[in-house]
């Protein structure tokens, strides 16, 4: 059957060729250290569990309003509003099956054919693929290593700022890098928004998962309120990513609109699941504590090992779970000059798995330098341990 | 925030509006009769709510794979294998959140701009509100009251062939009608979809909702296995409305697009209920047989009492949850002809509340005669005896 010409301009996650490849190995007996997944080998808080069985015998097993439970809807609007300094009521929060589906969604609510959209790269691919998809224009910006963060190239930035240029896609505290941006950053993005009339996807998929700080979101600024729109999931704060619950959140018009394909896409979300939300957001907060305190270490370990090895240096991020390490050097004491071969000659040597730069995004041309991109959601500290030694002694050897 | 010109096109459930009346009715302290939902008020049966809860304990909380677990998958394809005579694997299957996904990932995997679909008036308004956001052709053809059943009006269907029509969405067992096709007109179907080089939608979504008789697939005829994707839903057989599970299954190359679509939307459909939902596939049947029986029940009730008032007549559909009362001599009988001064005037004397023809589909010039729906999936026996004569004597009085 032929397929309609949009699919043409389908992307994908070439991340899971990596998985493949990992299972692969593994089925031929081989140790495979994970460290490609985005998932988490963490169990979902037993508040929650006990909250969506509850509910499943309570007879929440019906179709709810697709645009979601009110009762969650103004108990995450009240959540945001307390992180963010926002004025968010239940009408500026659409809930979807994950945090995902927002991305989509924003570009068929608001993409015409020919905008202009920037977004990171490297960045998560489904931004390019859903831009493409839907007939926007790509307009790529870089992050650049600095000596604490990755910061955000303000020249790819500008470049990209042509006069049908519309929408900014933001993923503060993000995959791949980890890194996030300055208060200043973060004010001159606010500037950028207001004097090229843009409108903001900001994934802040990653927002809950923080170690040390507080962290900062686009729309607490003057103005962004109106311009914004979150990309909320229950995935990462609540070990949840196989529950698939996540939220739209911005002004009404815009969450409105959302809704309106929720009811052509999908009807609505699961029902109890929204039902155990509310108590994961209201509940005993021990359950999202352990979590953090479990990657906390596993990312102190992690990065403490990676710097350790002769030729790679890494940054310790204060959230999300990535890590985006320099391999430059090491990939040189190799010999090795392509992903592909590097990738696979450590899987072959170490066992240890790993998605790199390549998988966020097509390298600029003036990129010069290599990296990588570990997990560390769902690996635990004793196999990081083992894992990154058998990388530093098949690097340094 | 301006809207995407695609949203101007985009349609949606108008019955959500019966909805929002009859709970405003509720809220004044009257009673409602709620004819109107096609939601269920029965509850999933015990071994599928078991096996979720052991899935969440056994720790299927993380990410599966995007077009689904391959236990579920191939268990699917047995299943159908077994009721529709297909030969399909689990590769034939591409699962989703919820039947309806299916609906517009068809639209964007294999609809051009311009290409022309048929689909069913009165139908499922989805149908046409996806086909329009996606650029597609408009082709509505009619379903004609029989004696026994609805009947396809063929020469709408014929009007609808032109040049571009590429596309046949075939609701058997149908929302609103309950209408099935006979093997006569199945395989008049198929040739068509033969000589016109069509491809199909085949909404499913209840084939299993079924009292006396076997459903029949178009898929099972030949030829068609290649042509048609089947939407199905685990929503009506399991009472899993608000579980949000279903699937498309039809050729690879279409399913391997939809699961790449999958990746793109959301990730993964919900991990521990698609380990459910085998359970409910292979484990203990008492469950959908109770569902059934008690559905039967109410239908039987429901078309006896419509048939007893004067100026009503009902078929008794052997499928779906769904009637489709004749009233043209009722509302002639109150010195009404607008369908929203009836459902108000019905609602205001006796609180019962339903959907009428034209929430399923703006009716052609020469339409004539007068149709309501009534859901008898989400209103107890006694409730139906109740409200309907309720009806009765406000019809007849």
């Amino acid at each position: 059957m032929k397929l309609a010409e949009r699919m043409s301009r389908l992307g994908t996650e070439t991340a899971f060729a990596v998985s493949d490849r990992a299972r692969a190995f593994a089925a031929e007996g081989k140790r495979v250290f994970p460290f490609h997944l985005g998932d988490m080998n963490l169990p979902t808080p037993e508040n929650i569990v006990e909250a969506a069985y509850r509910a499943i015998r309570n007879g929440c097993t019906g179709y709810c309003p697709s645009a979601g439970c009110m009762d969650l809807r103004a108990t995450l609007a009240a959540d945001i509003n307390a992180s963010h300094g926002t004025k968010y009521s239940a009408e500026n929060v659409a809930i979807q099956p994950g945090g995902k589906p927002v991305i989509g969604k924003f570009m068929l609510t608001l993409v015409n054919p020919g905008d202009g959209v920037l977004y990171p790269n490297p960045g998560y691919p489904i931004y390019e693929s859903q831009i493409e998809f839907h007939g926007g224009q790509t307009h790529p910006y870089g992050l650049i290593e600095g000596p604490e963060t990755f910061q955000l190239d303000w020249d790819s930035l500008q470049a990209g700022l042509g006069p049908r240029t519309r929408f900014l896609v933001l993923n503060d505290l993000q995959n791949p890098t980890g890194a996030e941006c300055s208060q200043e950053e973060m004010e001159r993005i606010a500037e950028l928004v207001l004097k090229h009339n843009l409108f903001v996807l900001c994934d802040e998929a990653y927002f809950d998962i923080r170690y040390k700080g507080k962290s900062r979101s686009l729309v607490s600024l003057p103005g962004m309120e109106e311009r914004c729109v979150i990309l909320y999931t229950f995935s990462k704060k609540f070990a949840m990513t196989g529950w698939r619950l996540g939220a739209a959140i911005g002004p009404k018009d815009v969450i409105g609109a959302i809704a309106k394909l929720n009811v052509n896409e999908e009807s609505c979300s699961n029902h109890f699941i929204q039902v155990a939300a509310v108590e994961g957001l209201t509940g005993d907060q021990s359950g999202p504590r352990k979590i953090l305190s479990t990657l906390k270490e596993r990312r102190d370990v992690a990065v403490d090992m990676l710097n350790s090895i002769r030729g790679v240096r890494c940054h310790r991020p204060n959230a999300t779970f990535y890590l985006f390490p320099n391999v430059t050097e090491a990939m040189a004491g190799k010999g090795i000059t392509g992903y592909p071969e590097f990738s696979e000659a450590v899987l072959q040597n170490t066992g240890v798995s790993f998605c790199t730069r390549v998988h966020f995004g097509r390298p600029g041309a003036g990129e010069k330098e290599h990296y990588i991109r570990l997990a560390y959601s769902g690996i635990d500290v004793d196999e990081i341990r083992e894992g990154l030694g058998l990388l530093k002694a098949y690097l340094e050897g």
